[in-house]
């Protein structure tokens, strides 16, 4: 029994917490949230990450710290280092957090990524031609902070006007017209060992995650290329748990776009579709336990609840629909739970995809 | 999202608010053991089942109540009525808790048991024969407050005279040299739609579940009767909830051995093993929602971990090995834990377990 210590007590720490109960862990979390999905299924402090002695109280007895979103405060991860190993290694934290230190970070590795450029109150766009999206470097998420341009006009007098004094927290980038968006959810264990599921096809609108796929439409080639770069970053950082790369698919060749160093919600599906869920590995990764087997029990469908929820009896009249719920009170944009299909085939998967979709059209 | 009440805060509640949180409900325990294995992960109130004031704070905000282990006061679940729904109904306690009353129910709808009787003090072993089986008529469980009688001398003079006082509270039954335990689960809504799990043979020692096997080795016609004497009691009892009845097998015929009114050990499996588990059905029938299908996944084993628990690292090290620890202290011929596993055939599942046996064989 490992007493675990997560930052942030979101649907991804909740969903932590139930997978880590049936290996005889026990669970405290730390977020300013009073009202917080996982804070009703363990113990709960909520207080600020930036106060230090509440991360000292937080820290007390704890085996193990980790985190469940990519936005905890580095200086909290670091000065929880003084009392208790912390993982994924808060350098993870460092380099995700900022886009522009992360699409370096990608390019040092030689993980091709969209060109991108920072600086903009120099050189606009740079050989990065039209169209281009000018993102926030920090706290963008679900397509929050960031917007195309698709003049070199739009871009100086419409856009980068109006943050002339802060254009330097702004970084460039090329609009990739992808084929695909995939993600890869790899996780190294203390002792270094690695384990790799299968690349995700996600389906986004309005920036929002909305349908994960893995129902067998990638090559060989495609998952091995994704296994080399994820590896790059595991090893670089010398990293512990679960690492999410999201990739852009571009006539065969995978772009980066970001990284998580985090369970993510493509990797939702992993709870009834993969023999160890993404939860159970990032725990048993922090916990220097064996890494489970990320193989595929069949093809899956991860389909988000975002902004309203269906009418949970016709969702649990479909046979094998999987209902998750965060506890969470609906809101515009705001995910609000999942649901998983686990299919023999992809015939099947589609016939329950257009169950559910007959119940909810948001996807 | 409901507010739940389970009385018992053991591993079976444990394992039922593990299940019932991504359905979004909430969950509150009774249970008079301050350190219980459910206590941690909920609401948990640790006052005693007799006292009515505690009740009442207990059904207070609750839309519907459960329990976790068949010796519930009847009374306490008859008191909670008066605020909330309890089910499953407390006259399958009352049924279940009587080994005389239960056996005579059995008799009554016409199910298959070994033969037995009462009032020992008048007809001893009358018609029953020799070996007998001695049973208390209530609180026995995983073989305790049983003794085999091998003659008339044994059973009158070493057995029913030391009890002579109170041999009313005790029933003499058949011994049945049984081919196979098995058990069947079965679940009902609150709306009647009932739904069963495949009959799963069931090994003990010591009178403790050791391996529970789900493997394909019974026979349609075996299920289809399991199936009809649980749905007599079922309708009998206007259930709802998950119900277990434990068989024995002999040439080819079932024989009530006896029922538990909730999830049981037996279906520890399902959690893995099948498209819904047992605990996510208990929660979906309490709540009156549609229950989830009950097909199993591939042929499934669980192993209890009873008295002493194995290298956690070896049994995580087995591709597929699923370890559910209940973070409770080993003692004797205590369950710890268990392990499951899902595999496509029986020869794969049959090396597992050798597996598992290398690092722990007490099943």
């Amino acid at each position: 029994m490992m007493n675990i210590g997560i930052l942030g007590a979101g649907q991804l720490g909740r969903m932590l917490a139930l997978a880590g109960y049936p290996l005889g862990h026990r669970f405290r979390f730390l977020d300013p949230a009073s009202d917080s999905p996982a804070g009703l299924l363990a113990d709960h402090l909520a207080l600020d990450y930036s106060d230090t002695s509440a991360l000292e109280q937080f820290a007390n007895g704890l085996d193990v710290v980790t985190y469940e979103f990519e936005n905890v405060p580095v200086e909290a991860a670091r000065y929880l280092e003084k009392f208790v190993p912390v993982y994924p290694p808060p350098m993870a934290l460092e380099k995700a957090q900022d886009r522009f230190v992360e699409k370096s970070f990608f390019q040092e590795l030689g993980i091709p990524a969209p060109k991108f450029e920072s600086g903009l109150s120099n050189r606009i766009a740079d050989g990065i031609g039209f169209p281009a999206v000018l993102k926030t470097r920090r706290m963008g998420y679900d397509g929050k902070g960031q917007v195309v341009a698709h003049s070199q006009a739009e871009l100086e007098s419409g856009l980068l006007k109006p943050i002339a004094d802060k254009a330097d927290s702004f970084i460039l980038e090329e609009f990739v017209a992808f084929d695909r968006e995939l993600s890869i959810i790899a996780v190294r264990g203390k002792s270094g060992g690695t384990k790799f599921y299968p690349l995700i096809e996600n389906r986004h609108r309005d920036g929002i995650l909305r349908l994960s796929l893995v129902i067998g439409n990638i090559t060989a080639e495609l998952q091995k290329q994704a296994e080399e770069y994820a590896q790059r970053i595991l090893s670089a950082l010398d990293y512990v748990g679960v690492l999410t790369i999201e990739f852009f698919e571009k006539d065969g060749q995978l772009l980066a776009n970001e990284m998580a160093p985090r369970v993510h919600n493509s990797g939702h599906w992993t709870i009834e579709g993969a023999i160890t869920s993404q939860f159970e590995n990032q725990v048993r990764a922090v916990c220097d336990a064996p890494l489970g087997s990320t193989s595929p029990l069949g093809v899956c469908a991860m389909v988000n609840l975002v902004g309203t929820l269906p009418d949970e009896t016709s969702i649990l009249k479909i046979e094998g629909a999987h209902l998750h719920l965060y506890d969470k009170a609906p809101r515009p944009k705001r995910k609000l739970g999942h649901i998983t299909l686990v299919e023999k085939d992809v015939t099947t998967l589609n016939k329950k995809l257009d169950e559910i979709r007959k119940v909810y059209a948001e996807f």
